[in-house]
């Protein structure tokens, strides 16, 4: 399938992200569809999503990246489409590797497909794996990369691009709040603030992270699982880490979260950023902070939160612990700042997603955070 | 214009409210938009809108109730289509009286107009104006009545029609926050919690009420105007009463509410319930209350809240006070339950629109809702 606009960029010597066909603008939402259904099972992989069209532009072959050690995205597409590749275009939403690490090189796997085209969201960021744009180019094969790069940079790949520059995990803080703000009424109980529609929501958001975050607080309020379950209330087979900051040891040896069902990590690190390194070094990427109050202001103080989650529940309360505690915050010049994402509303309750813009803008005061 | 399923329905002796044509259905879309800008300025009477069409189908006339004293919805539309209702059809919000009030009886205007056949969505409740439909029929004309009828009573109608159920006004409790639920900072600083775009909705809001209210708690904290200005900040030529609930006389002699742009009433109510009763008496039908905490849970406990209006702004304090005071609920279990009505995003602020479907399980305990 020749891409006249290419064609002519091409021999302009200009390689333009608008070049690519609707069918491959279409794969490539699909792609990053693929990505997201991985992210949390990759680590500390980057969630890739990859569709193979047929020379005459039909859908041959999808894939997205396998658990640390299978093969990548290009390639379970590649083994889906078979010689239906050949003459074809690989549409892929970052760059295809060009090393040889646990797997082979994905350029090697396109070459040997016989794809005359690969269509690609994000370059390759890492010295190491790069390269592959030009490998491709140079066996003859047509690329254009950064289609729809934004949309790919904001989805499954953001954890992975945020741990190269931050070396640190991404942090998503979900927060299910009565409209008044508050997280549980004035005697602790706190189920349920949401409704079952939001709380299936919950459950699909654990399983796109490597880890699942409390602070000792909600263990002794809630007694939460803190695993992935279906709609039917089964624990689904890939489950995050489950991590409890408890510095001081108040996890009782009963706690749920103790179970067998998933693996747990209680942590005494000293402070949210030490947590991070202590996960950062198990593979986590990408963690749901679901923790109380405390733990958000916390990380909000430190400047560790990267999205924020809020389910907002029609119900009123007047009293009770607020969705985030003293940031060291006096007066509304100084509030921190975030950007609205989206709205989703979530049978009776509504999800807004956030991101942080700007950091807090008082020096938090440590007493505050920390309790 | 015959329509072949009420002639049909008409010969089995049946008129129901499926029976209006696409055009009529448009018209009846387009009556409730001039109903709702009506709203605000025809107290004590509804704010009705009304379209007539001419024979052909097309729109040849619009109108919606003026203020007291001037002519009703139906005659406004009527006079502007002159003789090109003969044979055409008029569409109005309510059913149209057929009492001689202020204004002669809009039965007669219609049928002097000639017009062939009426659309109506809300049944007239009140015996002293009801038995229009059956006048119109009894001189020969096809009258519809309940068409979108439930769209009709939840908008412009929604406050007139509380009114003869509830000889109260309705209340439209209109609240910003920070997504942690704080109407203000530590310090007492409120501006700005939310956006521009927000900000010209609250005005936009305020047209359409008789009366803006607050406590004087927040007359002493922001000393707000409370008038309904343009977008260039200029005041509107109709300006709702502005009403303080202050019962100690607390509001300044210089305090902008005080001042010539807008009638004011201070009020020395004892409670919500009997400050709406000196309302009625003013003719107000709709309240935007727009106080701090106390007041809104004064009205929350006492059942007197009809809407909340709830604007979100993508910020968090961490302190200051919640959007709402105590309203002596101490467990889940007894929150004030809510209905999400609908999601607007407003620049950068999103609001959620909500009705109270249960009000305080827990008994309202008076020192926590008074301050
Ligand atoms: N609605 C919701 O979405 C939601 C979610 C979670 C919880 N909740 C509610 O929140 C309440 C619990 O709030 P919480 O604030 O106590 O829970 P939390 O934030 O989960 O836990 C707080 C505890 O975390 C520990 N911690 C460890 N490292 C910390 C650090 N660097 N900074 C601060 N704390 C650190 C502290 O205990 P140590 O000093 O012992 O380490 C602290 O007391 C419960 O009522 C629960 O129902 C609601
Ligand atoms: N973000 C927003 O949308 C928004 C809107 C308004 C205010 N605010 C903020 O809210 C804060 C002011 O809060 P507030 O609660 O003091 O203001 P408020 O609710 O407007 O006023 C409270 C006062 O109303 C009077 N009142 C009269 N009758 C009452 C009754 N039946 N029940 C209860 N109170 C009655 C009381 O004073 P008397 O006893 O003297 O009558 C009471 O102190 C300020 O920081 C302001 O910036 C924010």
């Amino acid at each position: 399938m020749t891409d006249p606009v290419t064609a002519e960029q091409a021999a302009a010597g200009t390689r333009s992200a608008g070049a690519a066909t609707p069918a491959e603008h279409r794969a490539m939402a699909r792609a990053r569809a693929l990505g997201w259904s991985a992210l949390g099972s990759t680590s500390p992989n980057p969630a890739v999503g990859a569709v193979v069209l047929d020379a005459a532009g039909a859908v041959v072959g999808e894939g997205a990246t396998r658990p640390p050690g299978g093969p990548h995205a290009e390639v379970v597409a590649l083994q889906q489409a078979g010689a239906r590749a050949r003459g074809g275009t690989a549409v892929v939403t970052l760059e295809p590797c060009n090393h040889t690490g646990r797997t082979g090189p994905c350029t090697e796997a396109l070459l040997a497909a016989g794809v005359a085209r690969v269509v690609v969201a994000v370059p390759e960021p890492t010295g190491l794996a790069g390269g592959g744009a030009e490998r491709l180019r140079a066996a003859g094969v047509d690329v254009v990369v950064g289609v729809e790069r934004a949309d790919a940079e904001d989805g499954a790949l953001a954890p992975w691009l945020l741990g190269l520059h931050e070396q640190r995990p991404q942090v998503v803080w979900k927060v299910a709040a009565t409209l008044d703000g508050r997280v549980a009424a004035a005697d602790g109980t706190s189920r349920w603030i949401t409704g079952p529609v939001a709380r299936a929501a919950v459950h699909r958001l654990r399983a796109t992270c490597d880890a699942v975050l409390v602070g000792s607080g909600t263990v002794l309020a809630d007694d939460p699982q803190l695993t992935v379950r279906d709609d039917a209330g089964a624990d689904l087979p890939h489950q995050p880490l489950r991590v409890v900051l408890d510095r001081r040891g108040r996890v009782p040896a009963g706690a749920r979260v103790r179970d067998a069902a998933a693996p747990t990590h209680l942590s005494a690190a000293a402070d949210p950023a030490a947590l991070l390194a202590e996960l950062w070094d198990r593979d986590v990427r990408r963690v749901l902070l679901e923790g109380g109050p405390t733990l958000a202001a916390a990380f909000l103080a430190a400047g560790l939160v990267d999205e924020v989650v809020l389910h907002l529940a029609p119900q009123l309360l007047g009293a009770g612990p607020a969705l985030v505690g003293g940031l060291g915050i006096t007066t509304m010049a100084d509030a921190l700042q975030l950007q609205t994402l989206d709205v989703t509303p979530l049978g009776r309750d509504v999800q807004v997603r956030y991101r942080p813009t700007r950091h807090t803008g008082g020096a938090p005061r440590p007493e505050e955070t920390t309790n």
